[in-house]
């Protein structure tokens, strides 16, 4: 791996002699960034003024255009104070995963000692505090204490280069593993590790890095010490591991072994006001933590997840350039990963994106029931459905195309699958975040509950032996009716969920864009769409997708067919609740004057409730004796 | 108010001498128990043959007559030594709330020299022992130590029972205040608190008090010590205050004021999880602690609520008398009060009452607005409804057709009503523990996520404006078709209710009884109906009431009125998701088949979550590579 090592600190802390040594060690180039100034500034120095930072953009820009060229030939050293924190952004700019930053580090006073007994040196104390004054310590850089002997810091800061990992991964499950091989693809040298259970899970990192050999650079550990240890400081350790109490014992496990300012990143599903606990309760170790959805499934954290961190935004630059990296890549060949905002914003954002993925896969399966009962067989479904992708295309619609295809020697495996859905949790959490937001998700409450009656088999099947049904097969609708009412439900589905996130974002205070959430939401997880992709420009101008022109006409042109599709499977007893409940809700979200002032009267009767008046804009309340 | 005082305790206590004291002191009569033994029991000790319970239990109700016969007079003194509970029991019944218990209670070594220090008296310290042994020491009586002077042991007795109140009553807003009347006017004393905030409230009970004659006897405070120390012990305390924290601040200024096995009761609606937590913090304390759901509004507390307290067992029947006697009456003059089950089960019951509430205002909103779409005025809502007395009679339909018949000045008061429906967290609460549960409440999130878009008044009058809608008052149905519909849709919101229930007590092992969860809300409560009283016969039978024959063939009956309602409400873009929903819950739960082996494909496509297979039955996951 080919590094740009940048020496930096202030005046006289000694960077031009210990890049030197350390260029001279590995065999590589050194360069001294002060050779690098244009005229302008050395003639701007020879007149004694100082260089303000416009005059330091160009050449830092130079420094830049230097690392990025040696960089494809070979590894380097430059020298340079890069005081500020915006200074090293545009040092690395484009070559951040490959910068590594040398801090020498000293006290006011041993290094005016020190320049002031070289001879004919002489700084007054003034300069030397305004460089003190200037310094914005650097969190992500090998710090070196400046008292070592030249030779011990060379040894130091070689052994921090060159013998450890850049990026730790806790947890090789199924989504560990992809994200492993994924990382490695990309060229980062990491760290792997998963616990030792005698007779359950033995050797299992050292198992994984044999079978791959994208792995052969990457070290495999089922030791804590010795997993944190190889990495480079500060650290970057990514978990993997099952949400809910795993995290908070894998939290313990790892803290006596971490430093300051070392960053873990939990990547589970893990609820998001509990992210915001351990951000809190980190930050009190001193330990950096950032939140990340990921999505994408297996195949998509190996090809390329979409990557929703939240948290420590401060932190987020460190990991930034691993997993803006492996993330998935958008149209315009953008990191599918972005810094979403504060707290658990990345795990709520996730959470909803969950919530929409049920509420899609809920929508195909009603609509591929209504196909069946219009009677077309599975691989006419599949015909049916891949017929959609130019008009309704998404990776739940060519999954489920392909399902309905697979058979099982005469058959198709589809129809052999016990009709009980299961729930991971995340569907749930985003009916109780609805519940508790006052935000009205109704479409993913209802594709949560049809999993949950689904579970009830037994009692299905013997409810169903006490009512007779209609033979449904006599629906009066056509395929083209079934798509455009599909079509208007997900248009609903997207309305609900990002209006979830945007109240969320008003309440917790996090300013998230939508524009951009659903930006990384086109390419990488389960939900990506022509639809999402459209909606990264709606969002551009609006928080409410139901006010967009484009979608306007879009639900005046569906409207019809949910209408007919609805009431015929009704009227012909078929169960689509969430088909269902689309237009019910628009008829809700769409109504003037809503049946809610009668609630309000029966609240007042019976419990003194008060109510509001419509020609009474002060919002006093009113109360009634009303019998 | 008369009072029957037992004096009780082992055989040499003293009992016999304090209670002719007690008695001539008090001046009322007073009777020794021992006078009362029928021949057959006479003779049995005679011949040297100890008696046995089965001896003892005409003599005990013998002296149970003598106590409600006198207490019909005056208060009287009865000495008997009621050694255990069972005793106790019997000798009570029917006067547990006037009756008074005395226990004079010394140690071993104390009564065994008292004894044997009277002329004539010997009793073998065998003897001794075993009254000892079969002693069961009553929680709920007045203790006193013997080793106090009989002057003094009066003197504590007769403040005991005299001068202190039997019940205490903490929060005195809408709820509290009905509920001390309803005390009161059911001949208990209470003692009444409310704090004092300077300028805000004060002299809340006093005035109170003050406006009421039922309450002459009431003592009122603002001051916890004094209201605390006015309470008789082990003291009961109702808490009716708001839920919340607001509750855990209030024990906590309660606590250092209280004695053991005190008791207090928290009447709001609370949290069930958080019922179950405050209980076991206060066994610690020992403090007995029963959460309470109280039902019926300002008008149901004081002429008779529905009371669903649960949590210490044994503290129950302490409290039993009084929250017995102010409750409502069902058809069989029985309370609607009963004990529901150990923890937070009343809490939770009352929540999914509220729920069920939601669901029915909620049908009732969008029946009427259905009859307002046909043309109907509300004078002509309100005969509708209330010509649906005789099929579908309910408090909620009751209430709504004298709302419709409200006028102000010329115009109806219902339509003046600003159309944004508030909520109180409780149909919130149901939403979450169904999801949490795994139950498909959907009817209940239908009325909850109702009154949330209800909220969104600015949204809806922006969105009604880019969508045009049809003009709905051709909507092709009769008003026995729209009753029909109505109909189907309570029941399934009582199957989805009762079946919240079955499966929380299954969960938490709470074992509680559905019919007589349904008699305790025929009378007093919200949701009370002639549906309800049907359910309690029908649950006696199944905990699953869409196997009744007599349920089945209502369904059946209403079926098609259901589907052709919603499918012309649909067609004609009016709102109806409540009884939208019921259609679809039940053909989804009807549904032998669902479409969740599509879900299960998906799943096992993207994440590897695996499925199970129709024709196995061992429940083995399997795992297919779709692609």
């Amino acid at each position: 791996m080919k590094k740009v090592i940048f020496v930096i600190g202030v005046s006289g802390c000694g960077k031009s002699t210990i890049g030197k040594l350390l260029a001279q060690e590995l065999n590589i180039p050194f360069f001294d960034g002060d050779d690098f100034h244009p005229e302008s500034n050395i003639a701007k120095m020879s007149n004694g003024h100082p260089l303000n930072d416009a005059d330091r953009q160009g050449w830092l820009e130079t420094l830049n255009d230097l690392a990025k060229k040696q960089r494809t030939k070979n590894s380097c050293v430059i020298v340079c104070s890069a005081l500020k924190q915006k200074y090293r952004n545009t040092l690395s700019k484009g070559v951040e995963s490959e910068t590594k930053w040398v801090h020498l580090s000293g006290s006011f006073h041993q290094i005016f000692e020190r320049i002031n007994s070289r001879p004919d040196h002489f700084m007054p104390s003034e300069l030397l505090q305004s460089q003190f004054d200037t310094l914005e310590i650097p969190t992500d850089a090998i710090r070196i204490d400046i008292s070592l002997s030249p030779e011990n810091i060379i040894k130091k800061i070689k052994h921090e280069i060159m013998t450890t990992s850049e990026f730790g991964l806790f947890g090789l499950g199924v989504m560990g593993k992809s994200l492993c091989r994924n990382l490695a693809n990309n060229g980062f040298k990491i760290a792997m590790f998963n616990r030792h259970v005698a007779g359950v899970e033995e050797d299992v990192a050292k198992n994984f890095k044999a079978q791959y050999p994208e792995l052969a650079q990457a070290e495999a550990f089922d030791n804590i010490s010795a997993f944190v240890n190889a990495l480079q400081q500060p650290r970057k350790i990514m978990l993997m591991v099952n949400a809910g109490k795993t995290i908070d014992y894998v939290i313990e496990d790892l803290l006596p072994h971490l430093s300051k300012n070392d960053i873990l990143i939990d990547g589970g599903n893990s609820n998001y006001t509990k992210t915001k606990e351990r951000g809190d309760y980190l930050k009190t170790k001193g330990i950096h933590f950032i939140g990340t959805g990921v999505s994408g499934g297996e195949e998509g954290a190996l090809k390329g997840p979409s990557i929703m961190p939240s948290g420590d935004a401060e932190a987020y630059l460190m990991v930034k350039p691993f997993l803006e990296k492996i993330a998935a890549k958008d149209q315009n060949n953008l990191p599918c990963c972005t810094y979403v905002g504060p707290e658990g914003s990345g795990h709520f954002i996730k959470m909803v994106h969950n919530g929409v993925e049920y509420v899609e896969m809920q929508l195909l399966a009603e609509t591929a029931t209504i196909l069946e009962t219009l009677g077309q067989n599975p691989d006419e479904i599949a015909n049916t459905l891949a017929s959609w992708k130019d008009t309704a295309n998404s990776y739940l619609l060519e999954i489920t195309t392909a399902i309905f295809r697979k058979k099982e020697g005469d058959d198709w495996l589809v129809k052999k699958i016990l009709d009980k859905a299961g729930n991971k949790g995340t569907g749930n959490w985003t009916t109780i975040a609805s519940a508790e937001l006052g935000v009205p998700s109704t479409l993913i409450a209802s594709a949560l509950f049809s999993r949950y009656i689904s579970f009830y088999k037994d009692e299905r099947i013997e409810l169903n032996s006490n009512y007779e049904t209609i033979n449904a097969s006599e629906l009066n609708i056509t395929t083209q009716e079934i798509l455009e009412a599909y079509q208007f439900a997900r248009i609903i589905n997207h309305y609900q969920g990002f209006k979830l996130i945007a109240e969320a974002s008003n309440t917790f205070k996090w300013d998230l864009n939508l524009s951009e959430i659903a930006r990384i939401w086109t390419n990488g997880c389960i939900i990506r769409s022509t639809l999402m992709e459209d909606l990264v420009e709606v969002f551009k101008n609006t928080t409410n997708l139901l006010t967009n022109p484009k979608l306007i006409d879009c639900i005046k042109q569906y409207q019809p067919a949910i209408k007919k599709v609805v009431s015929q499977c009704i009227l012909k007893d078929l169960t689509t609740p969430a088909l269902g409940e689309s237009i019910q809700f628009f008829n809700g979200i769409t109504t003037k004057y809503a049946s809610a002032n009668i609630i309000q009267a029966q609240r007042d009767y019976f419990g003194a409730h008060t109510y509001q008046r419509l020609e009474d804009t002060s919002g006093k309340n009113h109360h009634t004796i009303w019998n």
